[in-house]
């Protein structure tokens, strides 16, 4: 079972809106190695995982895999703010805020240049479940062979071809709000790769020099040199809310990517941010209310709201 | 963020395996009207929400929208259950269990006579991220204009044709693991069309007599009365975990189906089950582990467990 | 701009229910070079066809085009009447048609076991825009060059591929509903391909002895050779509301099929059939009234109808 | 059975070629929820319509799926003149009407800049059955239960978000050839959204302020004012050559909209424009005809046209 | 550049036809981990290499590359074997050879009940590029990241993949025609396995006891006994005309497998076996031949064939 | 069975990167009517093919067919030079050979404003196996009805729509990189057209003056006039390295398209030119090689090659 908290994973650096940057950055949310990628493989080889004495392996992938849930939500609201009010950015306005198309106007004429159009025309300025050339992502690219050592390879092939993804899409744009969730990306991918390559070390593979995979020395770039700095790249929480992730018999110990770092499980969860609502935008008719409507929406906001149980059987 | 505790939010009833029945429950989980679809739907619609004033209608959306994540989880786990050792459910086995295939025996003759061969070919008697007729779940199913009223409208659509779905699938099969997963998640189904149904009617519909939508009268299936006469269909629970939902203003007051019960926001969350993990399956190499692999992997599961750190910031 | 008119354009021989064979008539409705091919490419070709002094092709193509929506019209409502009451054709029943899974029955076991699941899950023993192998059409089927001559070898080809798949499906069922359309079709497939190759004949090639492409004999088939002798293979219909259709400047002379006959450009449209609606599936929920809607529904049917202004200008 | 009639549903108003429009207005054709997909999902919910005394609302899904084929029309013949000659309009030429390429000359230069590559490469300038985001049309769209609530609910939706969409494509271009044909729809999606609201009421919905969903105010926009005060938004036809069509019994009385109007069901259709047939492209090859060629096609076209025979039967 | 030889690279073994069980096969030839995906897949990653210092790796790419095709060959020709006369293998025929369906006859029922339809009406009894449920091939399978060791770690993966699903297959069917293929192709992927696994022991990664990925123990299914019992799991051929490959630098020494023998890439290619071309199917009307166009078609061959010139030049 | 020689079929002329052309290109590498289908279809339809007495056909096919993969090598490495360093080429670097993206620097900018991002973020610089509009490329497209008729008319107009492609493509760039390539195809289409159009001859049709189709008057474009003036349009290679092909009993006497010459297919093979293999691009991390990893890969290519037996048996 599933629980949330109304806080992102990490904070998302403020920047001039970008359309560009923002259809890029599709790629890592639903390209095919992007987050929902993992996010939906590690559900599913966690659903399917058979054999119980081999219950680490299965809590490493599932706590990697809830960890991605909360990865989708944050590159997903990084390109919406990147795509967020972009009408006005292109300086082809018309005051879009006001009157949409009033007398004729073309607030949305940016959609014609920049990026995917469905950006504008089939969302409001919002992420879709797609790739950065607008493929749809498709269940045909998840993997769960059922064979551990298989599925585990290819998790770490997974990891390191996300990462390297993003190492290049870093070399893509310099707007802050898309680098600063890129790179908190490109350390995550290290450590989930870190957790991959030490499960298959204590199945019999000697990784000696090579990793990581590939070797991107993405520490080059500023951003990314600060979350390593941290030490980012070897911590793995559980995000577990009754301490039964067994991941750790796994993650510990010197990391496979020979960085002289221990990697650590003793977390269950990295300190969030606050998350946001976005604002009203006119020209996209979202949520689209006008007076009467806007009435009606406050109305329901202010009746008031019961006390909620919040002893969770699981959690008292 | 997303958090997990290991537990299935429904107790699902033992039965024998019934590779048909799998496949046809596939289109509940990676069909077009699947929980795979409400899940990722409503994520996007979370994260791309406007207006901060309508905070109660995102938080709606989001807390059914976790909620089914705990039913991919579900629905996945029973697939799975009703594949696991239909080898030798088909009578055509040659002890699967020992020896696949030595000697030329034949144990997964029956992948060519039921439902979908990808569950025993592809996967490992698992579920997979397709439906019911083997099309992969796709991006391009998902559905976020942007627009409240129409997301809303959509999503009432949606939640209605899954119970329809849901419905004939009952029709299908009488194995009851099929069948108590089946009825819980029409109950849910029904739970969630109560709450955008309401959130429409604060909107300005007045539903008079038309909900349900569709009539399927479903009371008629005993285990879904069973669940019915305990009031699931008007109950929604947040699945926050730190009481800041404020989906509680809009899902409260008679229920729109006018079944003379209340709606209730008031729990967190069900009480779950423990869920286990499958059984190896040596026919299909799961987890696949040869004598000397078995012992590495339980020298690895033998490893000592550090405390974790569990006071999570924003649980303090 | 397009007219309809409450008729069938060929009746459909009455028989059992054959859900295999209406899953294998699929082909001929959403497969690639199934009628909903023929309509949409044909109506493309239509749209961006160049060159006023080629009227008569244009007008050609249009009017084979719009035979094809009757086309999908028939090859629909055939495979609706195959599915419809297959429930009880497979002997697995407990009166559907009463009380659909009261108590627990299983009126719809049949799905699991014959053709797409679809059928019953996803639509409500009806018609659905696929293949015979389940693929959903695309519009990536649809060719149209926009150069003369290929867009009608193009259509040549395909014609002669839909009449052999037709051949094909024939000697896959006896079942009378399926063969009446299956048929019907080979021959009006015959009587394009005469249509296109006539077109290319007039454009320089001689086809001598080589028509028809391929030589399947169909004339073997009794169905098929009693509508050959009322040379239905050698007629095109205008379906031209006001005269303006120029086909028939192609479509007359001897046929290139070298059989004897004329070709026959001087009829508007084949008489047709009254279609009828399908009868209520309560295991369906299709339409899915209970009795208060019921009351509903019988209470608009009974509203006045206005009269209908029936002078279209252009048929004035 | 269908009929055709060489007429434009309305006319389209004239402007400068426009390549990133036409591409833009292709979600309007090919897209989830263009025109292609009203047209075929109200084909098949016609086809395998179920239950006799709902005949009213059988005839009003027939009724707007027949206008919609005229509207494939309509836009399809609309994206293909914004297309028509951009190679010249481009400024980077090299005089393509003449000598397509002679010398080395690079006349289709354009098609590396602007919208899909494939209008000048797959096509000839001409209308394609993809989205704005080049995704070929999937038969995977088609909606069609079979529950006649839920296919109702689902058109409204469906209308809706087609006229949210061109709302959207009026603010992305002010060129007037693309206004004119967007405006238009946008007035008829309004129609066919009260239509199916209308249904809905005679169901025991009661909309109150509801409609229209989304309340996007498109009469700011003043191509859209001109249609509304003509009360196109009220009107339906029913494109029925022989007045069977009941779907007057519904679409009556007062608008769901409540925008003061009465909807009026009383015109068989809208009085057309005469269609044009595209001129030549010789840098496409289309119709590609050298000297040869040309005297064959006119020969063809000087051959004498027989009498038809237009009393067809059930139009006597 | 490509040549070829009329030869089958390994001889396919004789048994009755079986429809299930070409259908299973499918999945070998088109699925995601089929040889069309390697095939191709190395194609690219050989097309697309960098830098020249690695042409040993290149070389090993490409090698295994050009066998790859020639197993599309193989797996195709043994899949069309399989389906060849599978109507009268179903006992119900009514002698198709003779007259397909005439008088009405169903010489093709067996379509509907067995594997994939479309072997039946799309081809004619021949292999389709498809997998086993049916979806067709696609490019997206294809990885060519560009770093080396990924590209190299994504190779073993894939053929670590497509020997598991080999060995699954192997358990489905006891049909020799199906083994034979299946057990060859088992023990060469385990070849191209040793040989990815080589190169990235040669930069920096141990094995030690990891190989082979998965341990599937095919060796005791008798007919992969035969062949590692001639050693082909530890040879690679190099299918290089003009001995410029350097494959050989890096396949050799001690297998990374650990069986006791050591890589051997001394031999340019395997001896093949003639290749037949399959009977005429008149049920299928392939190649569908009337008399008068076998006239024709022994017309033609009995042209005169002029010398060839066999002195291609890098090969003098 | 398959072997490769380290040639190109045709040398490539050098130019300027230019990242849209090469994305132009993908059309006729992986799209509908590019050289992958041509390559797959005709291997499909070797593979399947029936009937002895027809083996010339076949042989031409599968010639072909052969020749049909270096096409693919062709068209790929010219793509990927076309590409090859084209960060530089857009003036926006930073000088991405040394130190990619150190500081925060934007190396591979030009992805977000040109073609499709995919050869810089999932390739590295290089083709893919999608078309110019990003679609993978489908099983779908392949074509093998088993009639050989139809296979050979569907060849014909595939190879002509590839050709008319090509004239389009060639007229949308200068670049002479890409128009040595597609002119050396728009000549051997022809090649192919003519083959099958002379099949076709064989078997009763008669061009007279219809072929070429489409009539492009290709040699307008200098490029192509010079190839054709050496003939090659009439000219197939058999690529078979054992004489046993006899393509040439069809392959001969006038050209079909009554261009004066005479067929001939009295060559094994077309000289070809030594390939090379491309630069590293350390921006992409390709091949990726850091100091220590270059060590490896050094001294791996530094290892004894051994001697290799090339005395293949069917060539002896």
């Amino acid at each position: 079972m599933y629980f949330h908290v109304q806080q992102l994973i990490n904070p998302i650096v403020q920047d001039e809106p970008d359309p560009a940057a923002a259809n890029a950055l599709q790629e890592g949310l639903g390209g095919q190695f992007g987050e929902m990628r993992t996010m939906i493989q590690y559900l599913f080889q966690s659903i399917n995982f058979r054999g119980a004495s081999a219950k680490p392996y299965r809590d490493l992938i599932q706590g990697i895999g809830t960890e991605e849930i909360s990865h989708v939500e944050l590159i997903g609201t990084t390109i919406a703010r990147l795509l967020d009010g972009s009408p006005s950015y292109s300086g082809k306005k018309g005051d879009p805020v006001d009157e949409p198309g009033a007398g004729g106007a073309v607030p949305l004429q940016i959609a014609l240049d920049e990026g995917n159009i469905h950006h504008y025309l089939v969302g409001a300025q919002g992420a879709l479940p797609v790739d950065a050339a607008g493929n749809p992502w498709s269940g045909s690219y998840v993997y769960n062979s059922g064979n551990l050592v298989l599925d585990l390879l290819y998790n770490l092939m997974l990891e390191s071809t996300g990462r390297l993804q993003k190492c290049r899409l870093y070399e893509m744009t310099a707007n802050k709000t898309a680098r600063s969730t890129i790179s908190y990306l490109i350390v995550r991918d290290q450590a989930h790769e870190n957790g991959y390559a030490k499960a298959l070390e204590t199945l019999g593979v000697n990784w000696r020099t090579a990793l990581p995979i590939p070797k991107t020395n993405a520490e080059r770039f500023p951003e990314v040199k600060r979350l390593v700095d941290l030490g980012l790249q070897s911590k793995q929480y559980t995000f577990d809310l009754t301490a039964e992730s067994e991941a750790g018999r796994i993650f510990q110990g010197a990391s496979p990517s020979n960085d002289g770092t221990d990697l650590d499980a003793s977390e269950q969860a990295p300190d969030g941010v606050p998350s946001e609502i976005a604002p009203e935008r006119p020209e996209e008719f979202s949520p689209g209310a006008d007076a009467e409507l806007r009435k009606l929406i406050e109305a329901a906001a202010a009746l008031e709201l019961a006390d909620i149980d919040m002893t969770f059987g699981a959690l008292k």
